[in-house]
């Protein structure tokens, strides 16, 4: 059976700038392959309602899981609860058990619970809470939509609250092979082992430093065996 | 007259794993602000056909330019000039301009131009080459999609090399307050400054470090003195 699938939804004028550096997507794309579940795209898009909703729409009908990160604060320019309501077309407002999350965090803490922080209290009609253990403002699941934090110590809390929920498949390991060889001479005798080898993936990736060219070659499957036979074989290949 | 618009189309498995972290993207959304030409979105596809053929047509039919990278190297996973090609329906092959310029090189480095190489000169029927004087296999245009290489290096010299030739707008000035105050306590008044300052982009960007919670103010525009006169404003707002 084939592994479920996930993409994810970065939204933020800021990775889009150049400013900031995203870096939701390296640890979710970790976190998902150590529990076997193949992130096939991520899509980074801007504060931007129509972007937002399209891109959820097709994500969220093309794969399995959705994730999406950013957008879900208190400012003016935190939208996507509400582009995730409009994406499927539910009603969304303040949610008393979203409410009174913040209402003890911030009671505890001395701070007011004004109208700007009550806006992380609205949740889609239908969503369930995602646990934000760092600064309370809870995320939600609706449908195959996870929607969390931007900010990457709250969105690897939740992360880590969230696939333990999951189903996953088996867990994808990976082998690699350093080869200081061009990729050119590298990449006959590699094309032929991929293909006795169709059952793994294989992939090469050249890199270039201080005039010394070469690449990793990557092996992924599920069968550790499988994958260390695999890679005895690779080596003599490359071995002279 | 709004800037042009930009996409760009991260093409590999191992971004996706969580095996390496992607710079790409970083590099060129500064460089692209810098000229005037607003990166809209990015999507990170596999080295899987359909995905590549897809995302090609999208983001092409979408935005002004569409700036792809990895997969053009000479390995068996290498398959981004085949699917530019299938996207835009033209034909592909090795073509003479593209060998001429391969051969030269294997030649002064008394290397072999073998089949694994000259599948780097593969390229669509009616695409311009992209120079690469890092390692000479070259990058391609093909209609409004600029094809070039995934190692970071080259990468970033093709973008050194296509983006002087293309019409930017008025580059994007960005400048930047650090407010360590939670955003539920900066987010009224801050939309009532953006209301105010609706010719700006204004972004709020949350951080959380060492229990201290605050947050980057981002005013972005086009006219200096304009932004100057609005982060004094936001300055005093925020004295307090």
């Amino acid at each position: 059976m084939p592994n479920p699938t996930a993409a994810m939804l970065v939204i933020g004028d800021e990775i889009l700038s150049g400013r900031t550096k995203d870096a939701n997507m390296h640890h979710l794309a970790g976190a998902l392959t150590e529990i076997g579940i193949d992130l096939k795209e991520v899509r980074v898009v801007s504060d931007d309602a129509p972007a937002i909703v399209g891109a959820v729409k097709a994500l969220s009908a093309g794969f399995d899981h959705v994730f999406t990160s950013g957008g879900i604060g208190p400012t003016h320019d935190d939208i996507t609860a509400d582009c995730i309501a409009e994406a499927f077309g539910t009603s969304i407002d303040v949610r008393d058990d979203a409410r009174a999350l913040l209402r003890a965090h911030y009671d505890r803490n001395g701070m007011e619970l004004n109208s700007a922080r009550l806006r992380m209290a609205r949740i889609p009609d239908g969503a369930s809470l995602i646990d934000n253990p760092v600064s309370i403002a809870p995320g939600f699941k609706l449908e195959n939509v996870h929607v969390m934090a931007g900010v990457p110590s709250v969105f690897q809390a939740m992360v880590a609250t969230v696939l333990p929920t999951l189903v996953g498949g088996a867990p994808l390991i990976s082998r690699s092979l350093r080869v200081t060889r061009g990729e050119g001479d590298i990449a006959g005798p590699l094309g032929v082992f991929a293909q006795n080898h169709s059952d793994l993936s294989v992939g090469s990736y050249p890199f270039q430093k201080d005039g010394v060219y070469g690449a990793n070659i990557v092996v992924r499957g599920t069968d550790a065996d499988r994958l260390d036979r695999a890679m005895e074989t690779l080596s003599e290949i490359f071995a002279t």
